[in-house]
């Protein structure tokens, strides 16, 4: 077993593959990897109560400092005690920067070395961020693991533009640590590098000769082709530290997480599970059934009948296309409880298929049943979800 | 104790007033009275589980007949086990017929002796009713308790088209009770004649005479002023026999159904607090809070720091108002299952207060502390909501 201050200890290796297992020690409570976070950017997981997400089983949950800063406010939060009181949370939470948000979600940005002012995607209102602010904000939340700011480059930005982003970010990344104080949270650099397999080198060896607790890789999923995503990765993990725990951000589906953990990662996060649940795509080990398909309306069967989750322990699939069909309410939270519950599942079957030694053969089986989403639909979705995220309630300027 | 063949069991009248305490023996467990069914109208209240629903403590919910006809359809609800099986609830069911709905929500309605003919408010498919079908549809969805089919007058229709539509109820009150099958289903008649005492009493007498389970008074709380309302109640309860349930559809806040109890009512639904939850309005012993306002944003207490739901034991009033702020479908959620809280603790302080002999005093305390919502305001709410749900998915023809 090794272990080192970041909390984090290595416990088996996988022997055909980079799969690891370990655990995360945090103020509140073990977290086993690899792990995947529900999204609570709001500081809720979406139409689930904090009793339903420990039902499911899940040690930690991911929530959004750009998010929680324009709404409540991070005063707010913290005269309410804090994240973990504010949202009923008692288990650990890991807080992102809101580097992607500003860069996606936020208007008029003029990014400076200082920091970044930026309008409000809700009210236009203007504000002003550094990474010095940025760690303050983290600290009052009070998550368990907090990370640092970066700039994120669009997929398609030249190689100009990305060296200057990841340059930035390095920058970044070493006031973030200068002014980190409450040592009680754990703090992540995130490597940038864009689709740029040099660029990607470069940062992650100049971020792990930092000394991180851990270490993020960001900037991928963000609308590239999905094999350019598993370059990126397979160039970045090497040079990562291998006692420091690895998040591969915003991923993602079950067959993108599995082929992470294939390589070397133990943290992940991503809506796409929660999302795609509220659109009626349910996961099964086949691949997504969509239960708005008019095959469900008279089966008497659960839409998973071997899955123990409680929307498949109590209801047919027939009531659950009757509930999408009426857009009732009830219907997106039974969906992602469905959801949540595979990916927990799968999180747990991994683990123990790693820690068994037979984590290759899981792979394999998995690979041979599980049908990914088509990848010509995946990036169309994918471009229709970011580009809905622009139709915000304040009108875009530009 | 007085008991009888629709069993309800008769067990203590308030030396004050009209209210009275009791039980009714349903397939699916003894119901205390008086009760309050949440309205699920598509097979679900709205937000909640059926294991919530548990959780706070009702016996009884209610569902639509007119709404499971046209989604997912009658056969579908039958062929997947009946509607308790199909919705997960294993407690009593009432079904209303739809009487009110296809009134008040169908189109191009062409309405005959024979029945109904009319057009879905969600595709404009056209769809025929009669009294017969109405039985054999609730036979076949398998509810504790049915209802005759009922044409409700709008509440400035004129004596004659009232009264033409209260002999019709008549006509279709007994070709239901004709038509009845299933014994272990009691059939309630309703009661109508709009805001005409003496229609009202000719109502009462005429259905009494039939000898029904159960009886209901429908046409009321549709947009007259409460002193109409009250005034309806009070011709119609002395005309039904003591011995059987009395049924008042559709009502209502916490204070009307205090003014119903005191007159002698039993049973009561409505859709106005899980209705009212959703925008926010939440219930307290001294009257509704609407949790968007900003003096909640740093409220540390719950809403109501007595109560002791799941939401108010769990979140802030900071919290909730943080969730409404960003329309997160946990608000509708947590805000439910308050305002069902206070109503089922509502009815459970008014039973215990008839069987102790103390109703008066504590109809008076109620009285004095409850600030009822202002009868303008709620006038003018009423329109909006009737006039919203009639902006339906199928375009209106006339």
């Amino acid at each position: 077993m090794t272990s080192n201050p970041s909390g984090f200890h290595l416990m088996q290796t996988c022997p055909d593959s980079e799969a690891r297992a370990g655990e995360l020690q945090t103020s509140h409570g073990v977290v086993p990897t690899p792990v995947f976070l529900p999204v609570g950017s709001q500081g809720t997981v979406k139409t689930l109560t904090p009793a339903e997400l420990k039902d499911i089983g899940f040690p930690v949950v991911l929530s959004n400092t750009y998010h929680l800063y324009l709404r409540p406010g991070i005063d707010v939060v913290e005269k309410m005690g804090g994240l973990h009181k504010f949202m009923g949370w008692d288990r650990a939470i890991l807080t992102d920067s809101g580097g992607y948000q500003v860069f996606s979600l936020a208007r008029l940005r003029q990014v400076s070395d200082e920091g970044v002012v930026f309008r409000s995607h809700i009210d236009g209102s203007q504000h002003h961020i550094t990474p010095e602010l940025i760690i303050q904000f983290q600290e009052a939340l009070g998550a368990d693991i907090i990370m640092t700011l970066d700039e994120c480059p669009a997929c398609d930005d030249s190689f100009e533009k990305v060296q200057r982003a990841m340059h930035r970010t390095h920058r970044w990344a070493e006031r973030c640590q200068k002014s980190w104080k409450r040592r009680d949270q754990a703090l992540y650099a995130i490597v940038q590098g864009g689709m740029f397999p040099q660029l990607r080198r470069q940062s992650a060896e100049y971020l792990a000769s930092l000394g991180f607790p851990g270490y993020a890789i960001g900037g991928l999923s963000i609308g590239e082709p999905k094999e350019v995503t598993i370059a990126m990765i397979e160039e970045t993990v090497p040079l990562l530290p291998e006692n420091k725990p690895r998040y591969l951000m915003g991923v993602g589906s079950p067959e993108d997480i599995v082929e992470g953990v294939v390589r070397g990662i133990d943290i992940f996060d991503s809506a796409l599970p929660t999302r795609v649940a509220r659109n009626g795509a349910l996961f099964t080990w086949q691949g997504r059934r969509n239960i708005s398909n008019s095959a469900y309306t008279r089966m008497e069967q659960a839409i998973d009948p071997g899955c123990e989750c409680y929307t498949c322990r109590t209801f047919s699939a027939a009531y659950l296309h009757h509930l999408f069909d009426c857009n009732e309410l009830l219907a997106y939270r039974l969906a992602t409880i469905h959801n949540l519950f595979f990916i927990s599942d799968l999180m747990h079957k991994i683990r123990s298929a790693i820690q068994d030694g037979t984590f290759s053969s899981f792979r394999d089986t998995f690979r041979a049943n599980y049908q990914p989403t088509d990848e010509q639909v995946r990036l169309s979705q994918k471009k229709k979800w970011l580009e809905s995220r622009n139709q915000s309630e304040w009108p875009p300027v530009n």
